[in-house]
């Protein structure tokens, strides 16, 4: 075992869960894996669930944004930060209401920077009507710290929490394209530019999902199981932990799941499978297969196009724990749990 | 004014305050500055307040935490990161029940030190009966952050909150010696032993107050006014921010506040003022006069022996918003509010 933090362990994958399992997850005595009743770190998710009152909970999520570079094609580390604990705390069917933040920025940051960060922080945050309750601003000297870093705490309430786990039958529904976040971040640390053949530039695609989760919630719960955004990992990295925990096998076809082509393209180009970079503005959710095509509805009424079915959830004893993807080119194959570290600062 | 980020606006006094304030503060829309009626960023104090029930009340604060170096006479980044965000719960009348905590570490850092300052944050949390409901782990580059950055949730309940302000007549009272900490990490800095001219080393004062405060809330509610933990600015930075919000003037008397000869003597030594030097263990309070004794006495049965009435709240036209002390030399002189940076990632 290695002596030193590698930059897989940060990674959001295998190596990330291992570490965490190591230092603090196995230590911590299970009393204090909770509180009141409600979800904690013995079932790592998006958000904690703080029990409030009867069958009301309290939703509490936590992100450190370390994006690199801070300003992106489609957005900022400001934007990033905002959305992320507010998608968080919407895919475990919370209603986002509140928001603190950390920033610690490095001596010579400049300040016009600073505010356009901040700006778009705020303005996430009026157009979600989050409000912001709290914060700490902390300066690293010159040199110690590259660039900014942005913690975010996302608060909701809900009376009806998405904490259940895939169930054999259930459909996987992505709510559009995916792995355009990564893509874009991955070619602005390398320094590509994101503008393709024909001569459109990709963007990051984040984006809240509050709205469209609240709407899925209000209408099909308790029969949406799970919902993930598919950040750190990707969509792998989601159904992967999901069969996993299930203990079920999760069968996805290559040729349903919406990726864009410009994102197949510059993925190609480096050799990634698009399944394995982070999305900012989707979800995943597995639902019982009789409200699957309404979810695909509401998904596209509220502005998500390309909302799609893409695979299934079925038991099987020798393929327990594995997520299977039905190739373009034919037959299935396993498809992996994240790994190593694709790109290092991407959210 | 400067275009760039300095130092300074991180001190947590004068410039952080008006940074805060151009950037944030100011743009947030006043529906939006707190939830259910709650306190939130109208009031910057410790910590946010959510209604959750009939005079109930989620206590909620965030923090990085930066200190360099992360481990230090009488404790390290994690004991910090954790004790910090209890103490902020528990000076606003809260009792911790739960934290979330994210870790940002540089590539490289040594496992075995990274697993020392888990094992004394999770050795925190045991010990105050906290659970740990939430949290997120990053690593990046090489060269792209100074060793490590852990920012802290602390989550608590109370019907009992401190959110009033210093009134004229009131007691100051602090729970013991002022400035350990930030002398310390000070001396650390720049590589002096803290190991003093009778051979005693100084050490931290990183402690919880926790247990403290509910005695002390259990007992006096609501006649303590105002209660904080002199962290960032110190005595100094408190009192000043007091006598500023109530528009009264605090005057307090020098030689009845408790500083380590040997704090005063590293102090003196830097040619700074350990009023403005952290504390991180300890507790200043404003409280009604009539139960300052019973105050102080709780305070000494506590094992915080050196409490101390150092002072009082008066009513001035002529010196509203500003602190008095009475020097030992004699004699009145004011405590202006800390400027600059003393002492850059001092927790």
């Amino acid at each position: 075992m290695t002596s030193k933090v590698l930059l897989s362990h940060g990674s959001g994958g295998v190596e990330t869960a291992e570490l965490l399992r190591k230092l603090i997850f196995s230590k911590v005595p299970d009393e204090l894996m909770r509180v009141n009743g409600g979800l904690g770190i013995d079932r790592p998710d998006d958000s904690a669930l703080i029990p409030i009152g009867r069958d009301e909970f309290l939703v509490v999520s936590i992100d450190s944004y370390t994006v690199n570079p801070p300003f992106f094609p489609g957005g900022n580390i400001g934007v990033l930060a905002a959305t992320g604990s507010i998608n968080d705390v919407a895919v475990m069917g919370g209603v986002p209401i509140a928001m603190l933040d950390s920033i610690v920025v490095e001596e010579g940051f400049p300040l016009s920077d600073l505010e356009v960060i901040t700006n778009s922080f705020l303005e996430v945050l009026r157009r979600e009507n989050v409000s912001l309750i709290g914060g700490d601003f902390k300066v690293m000297p010159k040199g110690q710290l590259d660039k900014i870093v942005i913690t975010t705490v996302g608060i909701g309430v809900t009376s009806k929490p998405i904490i259940d786990y895939p169930r054999e039958g259930d459909k996987i529904i992505v709510s559009g394209y995916l792995g355009d976040h990564g893509a874009v971040i991955l070619m602005s640390q390398i320094g590509i530019s994101t503008v393709d053949q024909s001569g459109k530039a990709l963007t990051s695609d984040v984006r809240s999902v509050a709205g469209l989760m609240k709407r899925l919630n209000d209408k099909l719960w308790p029969h949406i199981h799970a919902a993930r955004d598919p950040t750190r990992g990707g969509l792998a990295g989601v159904l992967n932990d999901w069969a996993s925990i299930s203990r079920t096998v999760i069968v996805v076809n290559e040729a349903l799941i919406p990726v864009r082509s410009s994102t197949k393209y510059f993925a190609g180009m480096m050799g990634i499978d698009p399944l394995y970079l982070a999305s900012e503005g989707a979800v995943v959710i597995s639902v019982s297969p009789e409200y699957a095509d309404e979810a695909v509805s509401i998904m596209r009424e509220s502005g998500f196009e390309n909302a799609s079915i893409i695979g299934e959830v079925k038991r099987s004893a020798e393929y327990a724990g594995i997520v299977l993807i039905k190739s373009v080119v034919g037959g299935h194959r396993i498809l992996e749990p994240p790994r190593g570290e694709l790109v290092p600062r991407i959210c």
